[in-house]
C-alpha cells in the first residue's frame, strides 16, 4: 500500500469508530459530547512529550516596560533536521538573549531574531554568531512521505492531495510526487520558519517568524519551515503592528524585546515544566475531530468538516511539582 | 444556465484572458507582473464607490490613554437588510459612542459594543436602544444565490461547492440546495457579525464582532454576518487578548475604549475620505489573482492556487480634498 493510502485508511477506520461511539451515545439517549467534553476526559497515553531537546522557552515583552511573557516552540527535525540542530546551538550559545521581535505584519507573520534581517541585508547590524552554529544550511523544504508516521484527516484543504499531522505539527503531502512522495510542514496558524533571502539555502534559523494569521499556503515550500508554537502564540499575534514596510518596526527602539530562549533541557529537571501534546493516531483525537465536525449547543447548522489550519493540535503545559526555589 | 454554472463560466473566462495575457508578456520577453504592478496599473473604472449609508468609521483606542485608531466597516444590506439597517439606526442614534471592546478572542473573534454581552446574560448593563432600533431581528443567515452577482472564484475550499466575492464580501453558495440556490457571507479574516444568544433571532447588530484569525468556517449559516471591516482590521486583531473565558476583559477597566460611531452619509460632504473597493468583475481582480497563484521573484515554487480567505479585496481610502478645518 502506498504512504499516503496507508495513512487516509487508518484516519478512516478511527473516524469510523469516532462516528459509531457518537451514534451508540445517541442510541442510549446520551447528549453528544462537545469537545470540552472530550478533551477532560483524555487519559495519560493520548498525550506525547516532545523531546525536551527540541522544545524552545522564548520570553518576550510587548514594550520594554511590560511584564515578561512566554512563548513555547517545538523543532521539527523530522522535517528540518539541519535548521533544527542549528537552533538549539543558537539557543545555547545564548544568540537570541536581548534581540527583539523585528517585525509584525497583520493576518501574516511575526519575526524575530538576527537584527541584520531582512537576511544579509545589514551585514553590519548581524550579531555574530556561537561558534558551534553555521552560517548557512541546505533548503530543507520538503521529505519523503515514505515512513514519516502521517496522521491524516479524512478531509484535504485543497492545497495537497492529502494532510494530517505528524507529532503534532501539520503537514501537507502529494503520494504520487516522486517514489517516495513528498510532504512538508504547512503554513498554519503558530507555525514557525527560518527566514531567508533570495537564495534558497541562505537561512541559518537566526531569523525566525511565526503565522499570526489566515495561513499563507503559498509559503509552502518556499522556505524551510522548522516547528511551531506550542503555546504563547497569543503574545506574538497581538503584538503592535509595526509601521514601516511588511511591519518593520520604526524606529527600531519600537521593537519588543526578546530577553531569554533556552531549551528545555536545559533546564534543571526539578525546574521543567511538563510540557505534552495531544497524540493524533487515538480515537480521542477522532472524537475531537468529529465534535469540531458536528456541533451541538450553541450552533444550529454543522459544517460537517474540519480543515488542516484550523485542526490546531492542543497542547498543555504542567509547572514542576517541585517547588523551583524550595 | 443555473446561476452558479454562470458565476463560473465567467470567471473562467477572465481567468483564461489572465492566463493568455501572462503568456503574451512571456512571448514578448517581457518578466511577468506581480501584484503591486497589478495594483498600480488600476484605472478608475476597477474601483467602486460603496454606499457611504452602508460604511461605518468608527475610532478605538488600544488603551484608555492610547491614540484613537480608525476602522472603516462596510455593511452588506443585500445579505443582512435587517441588520444594516439597524446597525445604520444604532450608529445615528449614538449607541456606540463611548462604549468599548468586550472581548478578544485570540484566533477567532474581536467583539465590541453591547455591554450587557454575551446577549441578553446581563440586562442590568445592557444599554438602552435608541427607539428607531428594534431589539430583536429575524436570522439573515443566508440569501438566494440566484440573482446575486456573484463573481466566483475558479477554485473552491472545500467549505461549499461554489464561492466567490459579491461587492468583494466573500460568499459561499451551494447552487444545488433550494430551486434558487443558497448563498451566505463566509467567515473570513475581517468579516463582521452581529453576536447572537441561544436564539437565532436574538441578534440586534448591538453586539459585534470581526474575524481576526483563521477563517472560522464552522460559524457559517449560524449567525448572521453584516458586512467586513474595509480598513483597520490591524487595530482590532492587535489589541491585548482578553484574560476571562472566551477572551472577555477582566477587570471591566481593561476593556479598550469604542468612543464612537458614525456613518460616512452623515458625515458633511467636504470632510468625507472617498473610499473604494476594487471590483472583482474585471481583468485587473484576474491578473491580481494570477499574480497570486503564480508568483515570482523570491518564491521558487508557485501554488497555482488561491482560496476564497487569503483573496481579500483590495480597498483604498482618500482622505477629503479640501481641508477639513480652513
Amino acid at each position: 500500500m502506498l504512504a499516503g493510502d496507508a495513512a487516509l485508511a487508518q484516519a478512516q477506520a478511527l473516524d469510523a469508530q469516532a462516528v459509531q461511539a457518537a451514534a451508540a451515545r445517541k442510541a442510549a439517549g446520551s447528549p453528544a459530547l462537545n469537545t470540552g467534553e472530550v478533551m477532560n476526559a483524555t487519559t495519560p497515553d493520548d498525550w506525547r512529550e516532545p523531546d525536551p531537546q527540541n522544545v524552545v522557552l522564548m520570553e518576550i515583552r510587548p514594550s520594554a516596560t511590560a511584564a515578561p511573557q512566554q512563548v513555547w516552540m517545538e523543532l521539527a527535525p523530522r522535517f528540518a533536521p539541519e535548521h533544527a540542530a542549528n537552533i538549539r546551538a543558537l539557543v545555547r550559545g545564548g544568540y537570541f538573549d536581548g534581540l527583539a521581535v523585528l517585525r509584525v505584519q497583520d493576518n501574516f507573520v511575526t519575526q524575530w531574531g538576527d537584527p541584520g534581517d531582512p537576511v544579509g541585508a545589514d551585514n553590519a547590524k548581524t550579531r555574530p554568531l556561537p561558534e558551534a552554529a553555521k552560517p548557512k544550511l541546505p533548503a530543507e523544504f520538503d521529505t519523503a512521505l515514505a515512513g514519516l508516521p502521517l496522521h491524516a484527516l479524512v478531509e484535504t484543504d485543497g492545497w495537497a492531495p492529502l494532510n494530517g499531522f505528524v507529532d503534532g505539527f501539520p503537514v501537507a503531502a502529494d503520494p504520487a510526487k516522486t517514489p517516495q512522495g513528498r510532504a512538508w510542514l504547512a503554513h498554519c496558524y503558530g507555525v514557525v520558519g527560518a527566514g531567508r533571502g533570495n537564495e534558497i539555502d541562505s537561512s541559518n534559523g537566526a531569523s525566525l517568524y511565526a503565522v499570526i494569521g489566515h495561513s499563507p499556503r503559498p509559503l509552502d515550500l518556499n522556505i524551510t519551515v522548522v516547528g511551531r508554537i506550542l503555546k504563547g502564540i497569543e503574545h506574538l499575534a497581538a503584538l503592535p503592528r509595526g509601521g514601516g514596510n511588511m511591519g518593520f518596526y520604526k524606529p527600531e527602539e519600537a521593537r519588543p524585546p526578546l530577553m531569554s530562549a533556552k531549551l528545555l533541557a536545559d533546564l534543571p529537571a526539578a525546574e521543567r515544566p511538563k510540557v505534552q501534546v495531544l497524540r493524533t493516531d487515538t480515537l480521542t483525537w477522532a472524537n475531537l475531530l468529529h465534535t469540531r465536525r458536528y456541533r451541538g449547543g450553541w450552533y444550529v447548522a454543522s459544517s460537517g468538516r474540519v480543515d488542516l489550519c484550523s485542526s490546531t493540535v492542543p497542547v498543555r503545559v504542567t509547572p514542576p511539582t517541585a517547588p523551583v526555589n524550595p
